[in-house]
């Protein structure tokens, strides 16, 4: 099984700097659709991070720094210094307003300018130059985060037995990164190494990422994937069925507090009741040694229609309230370990994760 | 608050027993229409069992005589014995086809037919007489249910304190039922009780009878609901919104182990995580007492599409493998009583179980 070269690439540049485009997986047609988007000016980028066509901290943040590398194609004259400047951050704000809480976004932007900062002489004179000089530090950052996802792989799967079940909430894949994910790494590593893993993903309401995204990318990668409602992951932990969970997490506090989609604090739950490993992915970008614990994270409360309307057709009476907050918080007590590309934290604690992030 | 006045009833007679006819609520329109559906021959009452326009055990059988009483209506001449028990049987057993796995509904028809053979003498004369004589045992059969709802609500209110928050999973609502319902009948009565109670209630996928039926249910009555994704009641419980769960069954053992919709066992695991008790309501012709425990309990494995195409569109990938078991079983020991029509059993065994059932 060569995984890389069977499944879709979320993010692909094609061509040469000077002429080349952005390819990007359309992720809003999945899993109906493979279809590929292919941008070729930084307007068709910020279309493509606003409309949710390629999503995920990591990804997005690739995206946009392609997307400068396509701005930096289109200048025809030479400029000076305070010119560049100001038409390259032009170009950089307008991809910032694609998705103004995205950090990753950011990050990258200012990675790029940067990097184009430290382009020899100006006047700067549109060149084949320029533009590689460019398109190197948009390689550059997708390649770290490459190589990130990678390390993660590796780190967790030695965590896996041949022929195990594991379970999985939300989409914590290639989708979201370059190629490779941080949960989905695991178990695409583990499968690699013919350890013919047996995966059960969560649909993960209310946006269902799990049964548009994850099941989708395992299933692309040959892997056995068994589909099941949120509310399941108790009846297939008591029939035996899985052996360990692994999650993605959007945050994590000094203490080792994780903050991820709603619905995995339960299924932490559910798998201590069970006598079940609970594992978190996720890279050291992730942690936030600022936050004592995950009493400071704060909740997003999101829209009622993602639970009322959720499929297509409104599933719920007219004016009912609806709770619907975006993450919850799974307290450091209740995960097994924490899979970085730095290594394995385990047992979790304030000491054990300074000692690994250093 | 007059809850039944407000409430579109999911069952009624119209008019006398010779010209009469029988409103069903038609809960497929549910909760976008409250529109009813009158039922002038048996074969409208076959069709909207059929197709779940009435739906729920209970109330299945009560359409089911009311079906009956229809057919009654219909006999233009006089008969002999065998005459009459051949066309009786005909009717009930063209009715037996629309739902043939639902018990209740057999006994119902066979209630009908006993009652049927203990009239008079033979020949029997069409007669506004006779029509109303099976009317009588249809009510009967109706009445019964009414006070089996009213009894467990009365014993399930006594458990539950003024502004307390109570979680409950699926629907054992009046839907189900003449008027009541089994679980919702406790919050009902509560609330009748002036005790303010807040509810949150799982949309409980697959079909979303939470977020359909039971969240329509409780704002119809002027109940504080709030709906919440499955995988939601573990947050909400953490932040100390919810002071007990209870939920219908479907099947009780002789030892208290439940079988109800799936996802409810998961919700009896975080409640005992959180150190919230969880009650199952229900009528003492649940209890199952030849099982000895739950492992008994087949549990009914259902169509893929209910998880992949959920409601008008399909979201998981084509060809992906689904889990989909119907319910789940809840050990005795998760569970903190029992409430029955005839009492509530605490704590939960086989001796307190044939104590009060006797």
């Amino acid at each position: 099984m060569t995984p890389t070269s069977q499944t879709p690439r979320t993010i692909a540049w094609i061509g040469d700097a000077d002429r080349g485009f952005l390819r990007l997986l359309d992720q809003t047609l999945l899993p109906m659709k493979v279809k590929y988007r292919d941008c070729r000016t930084s307007k068709h980028v910020w279309e493509a991070i606003r409309n949710l066509r390629v999503r995920g901290a990591p990804a997005i943040g690739i995206a946009a720094a392609y997307g400068m590398v396509l701005a930096c194609q289109r200048w025809k004259v030479a400029v000076d210094r305070d010119t560049f400047l100001a038409v390259f951050k032009k170009h950089g704000n307008e991809l910032r307003t694609s998705r103004p809480t995205a950090v990753n976004l950011f990050w990258a932007l200012d990675r790029m300018e940067a990097r184009a900062l430290q382009h020899s002489e100006y006047p700067l004179y549109p060149s084949k130059e320029f533009a590689a000089f460019m398109l190197d530090e948009a390689r550059e950052i997708e390649t770290e985060d490459r190589d990130m996802c990678r390390a993660i792989g590796r780190v967790g799967a030695e965590l896996i037995q041949p022929g195990q079940g594991v379970l999985t909430h939300c989409n914590a894949g290639g989708l979201a990164t370059a190629d490779y994910g941080t949960a989905l790494a695991v178990l695409f590593t583990a499968s690699e190494q013919g350890k013919n893993i047996r995966v059960f993903a969560d649909e993960t309401r209310p946006l269902l990422q799990g049964a548009r995204l994850t099941a989708w990318e395992l299933q692309q990668r040959g892997i056995d994937v068994t589909l099941i409602c949120d509310s399941m992951a108790a009846q297939v932990m008591k029939e035996g069925r899985v052996q360990m969970v692994i999650v993605g997490a959007d945050r994590i506090a000094a203490n080792g507090d994780t903050a991820n989609k709603i619905g995995t604090y339960g299924v932490a739950l559910l798998a201590r009741a069970h006598g079940i490993p609970f594992y978190v992915a996720a890279p050291s970008s992730t942690f936030d040694l600022s936050l004592p614990d995950g009493a400071a994270i704060p909740i997003e409360q999101r829209d009622p229609r993602e639970v009322t309307h959720g499929f297509g057709r409104q599933t719920a009476p007219d004016g009912i309230h609806v709770y619907n907050p975006a993450f919850d918080v799974t307290p450091a007590e209740l995960i097994a370990g924490l899979i970085t590309e730095k290594g394995l934290i385990r047992p979790v604690s304030g000491e054990t994760i300074r000692a690994v992030l250093q």
